[in-house]
C-alpha cells in the first residue's frame, strides 16, 4: 500500500513515522519544514527516553510524489482552503483520502473534491507537540478511530487500512457511526482547547485547578451532549467526568489550540468551534456557551 | 454641605471638579495620585477643548477631612476590602454615604459598615477616561440616579443630594427601585466591559464591527433582563437596541475594566459579573453566557 501524508506536523509526522517503520511504503509532502527534515530526519521522542528516527521520502511538490492507494491528509483546518489542490496530484482512480485533522467540516471539503466514496474520516486519540521541524513528541499510544460518510470503495478499504496502521503499533478502529465519531472528540477539544486560550493562554492543568473554570468545562461538555443527541450520537453522562478524569494526568498539558495561539498562528476555530454550532443550530439547538466561546476565539 | 471624595481616579474627579466649580465645599482623599494632584491640581477636558481646573482640597490622611456630610465612595470595587477603613473617619453621626462605583455588591458592604440608612447607591452614565494622574477626559454628560435600599435618614436627603448634583450642571434624578438601577446599568457594563477584554483586548467599535460579537453582546443582554426580572426589574426589550445604538457614537471607546487590563491593574470581575450571576443564580435563573464569561475573566 503506497501512502501519502499530506501535512507534516505533529499528527502528518508521528503516524507517517510510525507507518514507515513498520515498513510501509510512505511519501511525505512537505512545506514549510522540507529543508529541515531533509537534512534532519523525522524523529518521534516518546516517554522514558525512546526515540524513533526515519530520513524519510521527503517531497516539497505532489506531483513528484504520484498516485498513492491512501492519502493522510494532517494538514491544520486554517489551510483547507488549499487543502484539495495540494492533495489532488496524489488522488489516482483508485485512492482513499483519509482525513485526520480537528473537528468538522474536513471531510465534506474533500468528498466535494474526490467524491464521497473516496473519503474516509480519522480522528486521533493522541497526545503530541512539535517542538522543532521534524521533531515530535508523543506522550500517549495515538489510537484511530475511522469512519466513512457513504457507502462505496473507501469504506469498504476501511479494515485493510486499519490492518495497516494496527501493524505499525497505532491501536485502530472502526467506528460504527460517523457523527459518533466527531461529537465524542469535541466533547474535550470544545473545552480544552478554547479555555486554554480564552483564559488567557493557560495548560490544561489550571483548567482544572479553577472551580470556575472546570464548572464552565462541564457546562460546554453538556452542551456538546445535547448537540451530539440531535444528531443521534448518545454520549452517556459518566463519559464527561471520564474525560475530565483523564485529563489530570496530563499535568500542564497544550493543546495544539493553545500553542497555535501562543505562536501566533492561525487557530482551528470553524472546524472545532465554529461548524459544531452550526449545525446544532441547524437542528434547533442552542449552545450558548459555545457561542460565546467561538465569538471570543473568533476575535483573537 | 461638606463633602468628601473619596477615591479620586475617573469617577471621583469628575464628579468632585463639578461639584467643586459649583461652590460646594468638597475635600478629597486621594492615594497614589496625591503629589501629582497637589502640584498640577485636578483637570477636567471636554469636547471643543473645554477645561477645567481646580487646585483641590486634597488629603493624603481621612482623619485630616474629618466628619462630612455627603462622603462619595469612587474607590475601584477591587479596592472594597479596604473601603470602609478608608471612609470611616470622614462619617460622622448624620453622613450620608453614597456609592458611585461599578456594580452590585458595594451598597451592602458599606450598609453593613455604616448601617443601610446611612447609604446611598448612585449609578453615574458617563464617559470618562483617566488620562493621567488627576487629569481626567469626558465625552458625556454625566448623568446620575441615586436609589436607596432602605428607608431613613439617608432616603430623606436624597433631594437635597440631588439638588447638589444639579446645580454642579450633573443632571441627577432618584431612582423608584435600587434593584431597577443597578440592573439597568449592568445590561451595558456586563456585555461591553466583559467582551472588550475576553475577545482579546478591544475597543467598543470593534465588539459593534464582528457580527459574531454583536451577537453575544445582545445575548448577554438578554440574560441580564431575564436575571432582572427575577427580582421585579422589568427592562423592556427596545432598551437592549438603545443601548446598542447608542455604543455606535461612541467609536473606539475603551470600558474601564478594558483600561484596568491593559493597564495590569485588578478588574472589577466580582461587581459587574460575580454578584449579578450569584443573585440570579439564588433565584434559579442560570446565565450561561455571563458564567462563562465571568469564569474566563476572572482567569485573565
Amino acid at each position: 500500500m503506497r501512502i501519502g501524508i499530506v501535512g507534516v506536523g505533529a499528527i502528518g509526522g508521528f503516524y507517517g513515522v510510525k507507518l514507515a517503520l513498520s515498513g510501509a511504503d510512505v511519501h511525505f509532502l512537505l512545506r514549510s519544514d522540507y529543508d529541515s527534515v531533509c537534512k534532519n530526519g523525522l524523529e518521534i521522542r516518546e516517554p522514558e527516553n525512546r526515540s524513533f528516527r526515519i530520513n524519510p521520502n521527503a517531497y516539497r511538490e505532489a506531483s513528484e510524489i504520484g498516485h498513492c492507494d491512501l492519502i493522510l491528509i494532517a494538514l491544520k483546518t486554517t489551510a483547507n482552503s488549499v487543502m484539495c489542490d495540494l492533495a489532488a496530484p496524489l488522488v489516482g482512480p483508485d485512492s482513499v483520502v483519509l482525513t485526520l485533522q480537528n473537528g468538522m467540516g474536513n471531510t465534506e471539503i474533500l468528498a466535494g473534491c474526490f467524491g464521497g466514496d473516496r473519503v474516509l474520516t480519522g480522528q486521533c486519540f493522541v497526545t503530541l507537540n512539535r517542538i522543532a521541524p521534524g521533531v515530535i513528541e508523543n506522550y500517549s499510544p495515538g489510537k484511530i478511530t475511522v469512519g466513512s460518510m457513504v457507502e462505496g470503495e473507501a469504506r469498504d478499504r476501511m479494515p485493510a487500512i486499519v490492518d495497516v496502521f494496527n501493524r505499525a503499533g497505532v491501536p485502530c478502529s472502526i467506528a460504527d457511526h460517523l457523527d459518533d465519531l466527531l461529537w465524542k472528540k469535541l466533547l474535550w477539544n470544545v473545552p480544552f482547547n478554547g479555555l486554554a486560550v480564552a483564559a488567557g493562554g493557560i495548560p490544561t492543568d489550571r483548567i482544572l485547578a479553577s472551580p470556575a473554570l472546570l464548572a464552565e468545562t462541564r457546562a460546554l461538555m453538556e452542551e456538546i451532549r445535547i448537540g451530539a443527541a440531535a444528531f443521534g450520537v448518545e454520549i452517556p453522562a459518566r463519559m464527561i467526568d471520564r474525560q475530565i478524569d483523564a485529563t489530570f494526568p496530563m499535568g500542564a498539558y497544550r493543546p495544539s489550540t493553545l500553542i497555535d495561539f501562543l505562536e501566533g498562528r492561525p487557530m482551528e476555530v470553524e472546524a472545532i468551534w465554529g461548524e459544531p454550532l452550526r449545525r446544532a443550530r441547524s437542528r434547533g439547538i442552542l449552545m450558548p456557551r459555545l457561542s460565546l466561546l467561538y465569538a471570543l476565539l473568533s476575535s483573537l
